[in-house]
């Protein structure tokens, strides 16, 4: 049985006390839930469901196409993003990959299914997990791959587009394939300084990849893509699988989805305001806080037990012992709504309270 | 962009004369269309489908395992049976693969992926495309696997139990891992006169192939699974690709269909009285028909045209022509409802009569 490695893993959680609601601050999406359009899309399409996809998934790329200005041929789409790793890594077989440590863990994963070598740049909480110039060095032209997610997931610490053109000039000159995963960049208002979409000409070599499943909040449902400005490797990608990946239900709420301009707007507000409460809140609890910008917070905390006491008040957050480069005092929130943000710091507290310590040692 | 070579493409012909409904007849699918209680399931469930699936598919697998009384512990499930079949060739990688020929091409291309090479036992015309016990003979000591579907698509023809499971003591001896693709298997009244089901812990070398997409008419959805007795090989089909392959909303699309078995009773009646008609109709056309035992239907005529004629009519079918082992004389088709079939036939009709020919060469 594979083991559960990532948040979101409310199944297991099922038989909490009665009067105790899940609340998931494991799973980084979006807390406004399903847009409304979204959800008529599969109302209203349940009876399309009976078809085979198109496996060209044609209407989605053309919006796709339209909302970013990119177009349709770089695209290629799949069952979330996670799907779109496995067909990279499927495509390219690459000999050497580079990775940050701590970073998603499918990407190492996925090309270990391909004995892959895999290189690590340390990011270190020395420098707030930035990723320096320095990286450079890594890339040797050997490497056939590199992965770098902006922000980076767990930490949301985002690297500047500068330094990422960096990157993929030096990948360029190494012949190497730079995915830069985008997925949580929807997040942020100012996604010019750090997204690299206008540069897919420049840099045939880079990989951007985006999902629907976190800004839309469409983990359930399951659609990403990789955008690409090599036909080679976008053919790669579609190769690399079943033709029918991406559902009927898939692509119809995607589509929808690109209509609801003023969902991601009402999203970017009300992400930046909590997280900033989030963080505020973690600080003054004494726990070191990195310095995130986007829909998750990675904090450290000598409490270990932090999530098993959590657990009582219906409360799920995510260990971040098993990323490389992180141990068991990593803790990842996802940044959700006020009222539930509110309950995640009011539980600490109480758990962080004397009171409580003593109670549960049996001594009050 | 990868070709479009499989039936079911309604997306290319969305532009009809006003007047005509496209009708599918290329992509083998329960006419039936979704079970009430999957569309109830779909519009139930919206709420939960911004959570991410549960990578285990623990409730989907109890209920599976419920039904065909085998254990969850054999059980891999995937985003449709083509997803499972690529990880089976991604987790197995085999030297050499048997296939049939003619058979579904997704296995073909999932083990080229792999550089397998590929051997294939022809099945012929003359021998009403049944499989024979001479191909014990293909399987030698370095073929990792074959894949054997069941009935066969797209000749809906059936091998016996007897003889399947002379194949699978071959397989073993030769330690050859055999898929024997029952995805179609659904369709049949007397299931236990072919199926493998009951003989899974005597052959752990076997994988059954099962999917949802057909039977339940789920192709838009995408829900399939493997079923094997050696844990290692189930544990290879998890691990060949991404944890949350099969969405939420098909996890719950699966577990509702299972529990309405009135539906598969009306769909066993209506495919089998159906065929019949279709069958007949086809053999007083004066098309050699292949005897069937699926929901779907082989033929052969020289009228090379017939799917550009019908197109007119707003039909579909299946070009067999990119077949392995068959041309372009040979078509397949669903079946459908009593209306839609005598659309078809009644189409044809008109398509072989002399006036429509005349009128057709501007002769008239």
């Amino acid at each position: 049985m594979k083991k559960l490695v990532h948040g979101g893993d409310i199944y297991s959680k099922k038989n909490l006390p009665e009067n105790l609601k899940l609340i998931d601050f494991s799973a980084n999406i979006n807390p406004l839930g399903l847009p409304e359009g979204v959800k008529k899309a599969i109302i209203n399409g349940v009876d399309d469901f009976c078809n085979y996809p198109d496996p060209l998934c044609r209407e989605l790329k053309k919006e796709i196409s339209d909302y970013l200005n990119v177009p349709e041929e770089y695209i290629a789409c799949g069952n979330g993003a996670a799907d779109v790793v496995y067909r990279i890594a499927s495509a390219i077989r690459p000999q050497k990959v580079l990775l940050t440590a701590p970073t998603f863990s499918e990407y190492e994963d996925a090309v270990k299914l391909f004995d892959s070598d895999v290189d690590y740049y340390y990011l270190s909480k020395e420098k707030n997990f930035r990723l320096e110039i320095d990286i450079l060095d890594k890339i040797t032209s050997d490497m056939g791959l590199m992965f770098l997610c902006n922000p980076n997931n767990p930490t949301g610490v985002l690297t500047d587009k500068e330094t990422v053109l960096k990157i993929a000039e030096k990948c360029k000159s190494t012949k190497t394939i730079l995915v830069v995963d985008e997925c949580f960049m929807d997040f942020l208002d100012n996604q010019q300084k750090y997204s690299v979409m206008d540069s897919l000409d420049t840099y045939k070599n880079i990989i951007i990849l985006k999902a629907f499943t976190k800004i839309y909040a469409m983990a359930g449902i399951r659609l990403g893509y990789g955008i690409c400005s090599d036909a080679n490797v976008i053919e790669g990608l579609n190769r690399a699988g079943q033709p029918w990946s991406v559902s009927v239900v898939a692509q119809k709420c995607g589509i929808a989805a690109l209509k609801d301009t003023d969902y991601i707007n009402r999203t970017r507000g009300l992400i930046e305001h909590n997280r900033i409460f989030l963080v505020n809140s973690l600080i003054q609890l004494g726990f070191e806080v990195v310095n995130s910008k986007a829909n998750y917070i990675l904090f450290r905390t000598e409490v270990k037990s932090l999530p098993h006491e959590l657990e009582k008040f219906g409360i799920l957050i995510r260990s971040c012992g098993n990323y490389r480069g992180l141990d068991e005092t990593y803790f990842r929130i996802a940044v959700k709504s006020k009222e539930d943000n509110q309950y995640l710091i009011n539980s600490i507290k109480k758990i962080l309270s004397p009171l409580h310590y003593l109670s549960q040692c049996g001594k009050i």
